[in-house]
């Protein structure tokens, strides 16, 4: 709440990466990590870390947080209560022994930003971020390796904030869907964050006069843009209902053109979103959406005149036993758990790739999320950071330094 | 082509009513008007007229013409075509006696305009123009009142400008649309202007992020939205095919909020402009456009939140004696004719309200209008030319005041 506060004061809640905003948030934050016994620093990539050194030398890392940037009119929930949750967890140890190196992170840039690339830290952690992203630049020309210095970044060293030396990275996060809060469960343990492939899907015919032009030999483009719209519902509910596991596609932006109410449209254009944690529910779904498509033209006397595929990114799966230890952690804290994938990217999607990393997620009211109505009771909180809590006491006695205890 | 000359040099064709380049336009028209014998005048309602008095006292007027105002970039013979047609015909005949007095109008603001209003100087010489609408304004805060006064109209006294002393009125257009070109049909006799009803659906559901929202149990409103755009489409080719003459509908705006790729919509509309020269239709279609919404929302679970009429024009059937005369002229220069409705609206179904008005179109290149590339070939502006031209003679040796000649 008190983070929450440092927001621009006409939308809040927003406190978008690279502004003066996001700094004093990170200020603030640094302090409480400091507070609850970390050193503070920021790596290559501009993250914020705190740490502590663990009693036993060369022992790799427990490493727990999440992002504290915000879309514009977000909440104060989303990434943020991931990061309260590892610096609560820090504070509760601040006296405890741990074996095990302990970092709480903020991860520079997760949410979409003005250079158009999301969870730029999290993809410099796993070595993903190259010189390309380096030299995307905003509106404003600044490229992101000038905006990276601005928070603490070293571009030009981007390389040493790619790590390998991680035993085990927790997100805890809400939901930003309805599924725990309707069925009544505390924790949500996440079995793989979906890959997200974005397709555009244009068609083009032939504009006309919406009075003098026939109804019969009209070649007009919405009409099949229109039928996509329905048939990919269709589609997706088929997929969803498969028993492959998470399964969505939404058309969220449609636009004909010109645009005039007595103009039959000259094109017509859609997005379409599709997630899915199993890569071949995807496959099916594109090849589907191109074979649909090309018959929705010739249905409608149109061209399709784009298909494209705007982006894909592959599904990731969280660390099995890293999951079952949450599983774990919860029933010890006489929580309801459910395993369920994220519809929704995160930094553990990247984490996974370099370090056994899982996520868990706690009911949010409603299921809204990017919204400054956004909102998880403090119980709930509470009770996603004492499964962390426990789980990080679990890891650090662990003697294996590569692999989670086993049950 | 010389009065295209007069253009916004970075947009042509550009000469938008009320504009300099309108009042430049105007005065080169006037020019060529009184070339042609005409004494010319701007009535109170703006209209510019050019004027020979008929031999026999108190005859009715025997009117010609169209308007000399543009869409932005649109093209030369929308309007201009069918001005320059009456004065060519009055050029014809102007050593010739006439019995009736001859009028050449250029109708002042037939198109959509800045005020929002079109067909202004048409509406006032049918007595439709109200002291509402001369309350208008534009973004600039004029009223289109004091817009009138610039252009040489008298708001206080705009009564004035109705008329009851017109013959006959008669007004070559181009078809706007393919039908004579692709039939190779010289004169299209227009049967009547079509009404034209705007309709505005909206639906509003329930936002959520694409990722995290299962597809059961979404509340997306542009599923409704889209089924609308392909039944308008079918209902629409049904009641064209049902032998009651011209009936088209068409959906050129469509919009899905927030509208971003990730975010299922939270609300969609689009904009339904309907034509049919036969109000029957018209109502049949708009009584099932308001029971297919309302099945479509409860199918999407979404909430129908608005179905507005924007507007409402009734059909206006042209005068059926005028008609016959105009296809007995045509018959006697030698060219095809064929009975069309207009789907587009004209300054002669406001004149059909206080005189027998009748339209003729010639046709126009792939059907095309509102475009620089709009054109029709000189040999047809001649020809639907030389029907008026009969026709203004056989009008005048008829002896009956108050009606057409009878065949």
């Amino acid at each position: 709440m008190a983070l929450g506060k440092i927001t621009e004061p006409e939308r809040p809640y927003t406190r978008r990466a690279f502004s003066p905003l996001f700094a004093a948030g990170r200020d603030w934050l640094a302090e409480r990590m400091r507070a609850a016994g970390l050193a503070t620093r920021v790596d290559a990539a501009g993250n914020l870390i705190g740490r502590r050194e663990g009693r036993a030398p060369s022992r790799p890392v427990i490493m727990l947080g999440s992002h504290s940037d915000s879309v514009p009119s977000g909440g104060r929930f989303d990434g943020m209560a991931g990061v309260a949750a590892g610096i609560a967890v820090a504070r509760a140890l601040a006296q405890a022994p741990l074996e095990h190196p302990l970092e709480v992170i903020d991860f520079l840039a997760e949410e979409p930003n003005e250079f158009g690339l999301s969870c730029i830290g999290s993809r410099a952690l796993s070595g993903c971020l190259s010189a390309d992203h380096l030299a995307l630049s905003n509106s404003q020309g600044e490229t992101l390796s000038d905006a990276l210095r601005r928070v603490g970044g070293v571009p030009e060293r981007i390389g040493a904030a790619r790590r390998s030396d991680i035993k085990a990275a927790l997100e805890l996060h809400i939901e930003q869907g309805p599924v725990l809060e309707s069925r009544g469960i505390d924790i949500g343990l996440v079995s793989a964050i979906a890959g997200v492939t974005r397709l555009e899907l244009e068609f083009k015919g032939a504009a006309g006069h919406a009075g003098t032009t026939p109804m019969q030999g009209r070649r007009d483009p919405l009409i099949a843009a229109a039928h996509m719209i329905g048939w990919i519902r269709t589609r997706a509910l088929e997929l969803a209902g498969r028993g492959c596991g998470h399964f969505v596609a939404t058309v969220g932006i449609v636009e004909a053109l010109p645009g005039g109410s007595n103009v039959i449209p000259a094109s017509a254009r859609i997005v379409i979103d599709a997630r899915s944690e199993d890569r071949r529910l995807m496959e099916e779904f594109q090849a589907s959406v191109e074979a649909q498509s090309a018959a929705a033209a010739r249905a409608a006397s149109v061209e399709r005149s784009r298909l494209a595929v705007l982006s894909d990114n592959l599904p990731a799966a969280c660390d099995g036993q890293l999951r079952e230890l949450l599983g774990r952690c919860a029933k010890l804290c006489g929580l309801s758990t459910l395993s369920m994938a994220s519809g929704a990217g995160h930094d553990t999607a990247f984490l996974s790739r370099v370090a056994p990393a899982a996520m868990l997620f706690i009911p949010c009211k409603d299921g809204r999320s990017h919204t400054p109505e956004e909102w998880a009771s403090p119980a709930a909180v509470a009770a996603g950071t004492s499964v962390l809590l426990e789980a990080v006491r679990a890891l650090d006695a662990d003697r294996d330094s590569t692999r989670c205890p086993e049950s």
